[in-house]
């Protein structure tokens, strides 16, 4: 089989080393350069030593002309740096799934209003396929360019996309009380994401809005047909990975725990990332550590008029870059799984 | 001043330890005796090295003529212990305070429902006084019994009080989102609570229904003068101490952050121990932790239609036995903060 | 390709998951049964959810018919079980690699004084091959038995080898300053390792006699050929997996740093899975997280008479599982690194 | 009783607002200022929340002129900030006692050699005294300035001091193998302890020369009378508060344990924070968190001719501002556990 040439621009964060650890032990995949401005010449496997006899590589400087060769780019940037870079590969026929945040939006106002400056490249946005397979896996087939969901993004609607077109279903109050690991911050040294500072304590943050929210909206207003109305609260948990979303939905009629068993199971039927659990199960974030893999379980007590829907991932995988794998692996026809079958470690 | 005889019965979990040093501290108590069944005779600083030096008691065996010599008496024992040995004691004049749940429910009904067996003495449940001093110092005052509330009840019903009885808040869709540190679960040597196991984790339990949820929304019912509707969600965080909980509350008109700040500042001007922190703050849990204190902080995000209130305590101690300390105070007319000002470490 | 069939004594702990995380993706083996006596019937990726979609085996009773048409089989049993179960199988011609330290010690009269009761078969610990490849790969190779070595002494002998028969090396001060993450103590719900009491602790524990002292110390003294000094200390680490070694060699003549380093680089030229890092190198246990691999590194302080050796490992993994199915591949001919090369994951 | 006038020189770090918490607390003390340049103006309790109710200070730029109206100073700057502002004090009979390490070092060539810049004031080095009470108390009382100890330094010194002066012990071969906590490094914000990289990790650091090497074999030569061999290395352990020291010390005779156990009581027999534990214990770091304590405890493994001394304190307390404010009595005159006497949290 002859190999697919890739590239990875932005390498040195934590979605960048996971795409690396997915990348080098992809049988589909020869991966042939990852950039970072600041580490250029650096060895990745000093970097990263958990690659450590794996990848050979450096980092190297952004070269338009190297990744105009590549067949597949990956962005792991931070936001606004993408949409500089992606226009012109396009042009050269590169193939590009982008983990930043600069394609998810099709409005650009409403990008500008949540990312504070103008988007470089609004005609391109409608180009941009949303990356999530669960409900765009023949697009994906066909897109150019890939806009990598978020990872709140991802755990929040693949736990509410079964029940947006039920009629018991009210969506004016939608609830997604969301918790993530401290690698969802990212790669940096800041003060609130230091050990002393983040360990032994629990906050939400960005109540008042924060980013991923317009994502998910967009998502889940596309999946409903209609404006929902969602209330979105993160929270930061002192753990590495994982982020496990609480849904609340509450239900207009009285409908038995094992229809709503039975409309979620059957909805993820086909799919090999997406796993419902048994009828009041309590999916736990360590179990899909390392994994690509969203697992849902539903609830309904007694004492309330809601459900409740628990949905986990690994934020760095399903919620980024184990998704992007497995865009890439939907975009060159590839087996889905490829790449992204390896178990992970308990404890 | 002549100090108080004080009792406690079983010391060996984190409640008891926690009344342990928190009496140990306290100007106006003698600490007596604490009774342990299975400890009985080894020394209490070498079972709590970190009480080395200042509390040289053993564990006693459990003595109803010895407890009833005391002025004072705290349980700290699992549910259905307390509510055998409690009787006896108020015959002799005992002041009690039960940290247990026992005398938490008014309904002997609803409590054999929640807890798998006959109350003991459903007699004396109207007798006990609900322990949450917010609510309820007058008639602590003057109880001679006083069910200290459970930890996710203070921090919950904290949260709403303030809003129960405005005509704005919708109560039909209450829901309490809480995640509490592994303290919570108690002194017990349980796999799902090993170190191992609960680290690097995150999880929901008892989704289904919590032994909480009847003593918050019983209340929540008393404050709001109505039956509301509760959705309660508790959370295991891999952490040793602390909860956050996060509320929700639809809102039917457009309140002004203003009017609502104003509310809770007003409602809790009067209180030692339960601040509002200015309008959008992220409460945290380590800033509470090791004291008896409740800080609240309010959001309204521009895209929901909810009020958001997050609410933290150090669930040990405003939780706890903070919280059992702050009733003793106020059983016995003391200054309410006697014994429960020392500050917490930072970091 | 045939697949060996290979079953596993004692699946419910943390060695026995790790051993079928690794032997699940083990393209030459068929993993055919993993008993336990408490869990048998369940369904084994129940108990370890990282296991879902992989392993639809459940764990069965021990029943050496079914043992014994393994070609191989593994016990990650507690000490003093598979000694009494490990005659029969052999006798059977079955090849036998036990992870308990049953016959890890040749002397049966030094295993008795270590773990309190006569040994079962002592007539054949002669028999058994000890499986540290580094050194005994070529008898590893012919054994029908191999004891397995323990975590601490795979960090800590392969840390101190090549030293060992060096003039200038004064072996009557050998220290090994140990620290072990906490899945070291098994699955086991015991206080001790309960989060609220390992987390944010750490200790030293057995510093009057740990179990894994004679067996380096048996390693040590046939290496060098006459008898050492070895002080041995454990601690314990709140984290999950890793083990980091500080050794220290107290030095009869002064080495140069470029000798020391050559020496050990020389000694490993040919291993797979033991690497030695640049001089003044600081290995991290995290780096090894998963793999199975032990780092070495070598530091002399110019303050200092002693050479100073940091070795890692992870002690589920190089120090258990991983390394017993490098011992497996050894005896079966296999590539040595197959089943064993997928790269932990960072964070 | 006139309280005394104190004031901090830098108290944005994690020794400055330890140093707060407990002088907020101290029955003789009124704080008067607490400087910093980056956060002159913000409120201490807004930037400490632990400190919330009881700090009503703001930061303050430094200000000699105010300073020098304190009866004592305390600085919690990094090296190499005090030194240019003491002899000002010093000048207007200020007492000072630095928590950093600009006078802990004799030697002006020796500080220069491992801080990388001349001392600034070499005529004054004679003058501080080095703050361990447990060696310098009457010092400690006359002195108009005390080089307060490093943390590593005050839990070594107190684990060695009483062997120093035997025949029987080698001090040819001190080994020190100590583990710190994350809050050793300080509050800064740099990527090794980001809660991410920190956590579920250990590693040494520092092996080939740590800047505490000096201090410790400064005051071991002194207590000596002699040079000693030490060799030191320090470990990073991913918890937040203390320092636990495993110390080695060769014996040259068959030293009972009952009279190594004498030796040690004896020793600190009339020491208020130092602690020892019976023979064999195994001292943790969370006993002594939050409190000035040091607990030592002494082992000798039948396989050894080593003398094992484990020592435990908190880095930020006896390590740190806990023994700057025991130092503070001492000087005053006061009892020298006054506002020292909390207890510390169990769990």
């Amino acid at each position: 089989m002859k190999k697919i040439r890739v590239g990875i621009v932005g390498g040195t964060g934590y979605t960048g080393v996971e795409l690396i650890r997915l990348l080098s032990q992809h049988p589909a995949v020869d991966l042939k350069c990852v950039t970072s401005r600041s580490e250029r010449g650096q060895r990745i496997d000093q970097w990263f030593p958990n690659l450590h006899g794996t990848c050979d590589l450096s980092f190297t400087d952004v070269d338009l002309g190297e990744l105009s060769r590549c067949d597949m780019v990956f962005f792991a940037t931070p936001h606004a740096v993408a949409m500089h870079a992606i226009p012109a590969l396009l042009d050269q026929g590169v193939r590009v799934i982008d983990l930043s945040a600069d394609f998810r939006l099709r409005d650009p106002v409403q990008w500008q209003q949540w990312y504070g400056e103008a988007h470089a490249c609004p005609e391109i946005l409608s180009e941009a396929v949303y990356g999530l397979p669960e409900i765009n896996r023949a697009a994906i087939k066909q897109a150019q360019l890939v806009a990598n969901p978020g990872c709140y993004p991802t755990a929040i609607q693949l736990g509410f996309l079964p029940i947006l077109q039920q009629p018991w279903a009210d969506l004016n109050y939608l609830i997604a009380d969301a918790k993530s690991g401290v690698s969802g911050a990212g790669r940096v040294a800041k003060m609130p994401y230091a050990f002393c500072e983040a360990t032994e304590n629990f906050q939400a943050y960005a109540v008042s809005g924060h980013r991923h929210w317009p994502e998910i909206s967009q998502g889940l207003n596309t999946a409903a047909g209609k404006k929902v109305q969602l209330t979105f609260v993160p929270h930061l948990v002192p753990m590495v990975r994982g982020i496990l979303a609480t849904l609340y939905v509450p239900l207009l009629e009285d409908i038995a725990p094992a229809a709503l068993q039975k409309l979620y199971e059957e909805y993820y039927a086909e799919e090999n990332f997406t796993q419902v659990l048994p009828w009041g199960s309590h999916p736990q974030t360590r179990t899909v550590r390392g994994g690509n893999v969203c697992q849902i379980a539903l609830h309904r007590p007694a004492q309330s008029n809601q459900l409740i829907i628990v949905s986990v991932i690994d934020n760095l995988v399903k919620g980024a870059s184990g998704q992007a794998v497995q865009n890439m692996n939907i975009m060159l026809g590839l087996s889905e799984t490829m790449g992204l079958d390896t178990l992970s470690c308990f404890p």
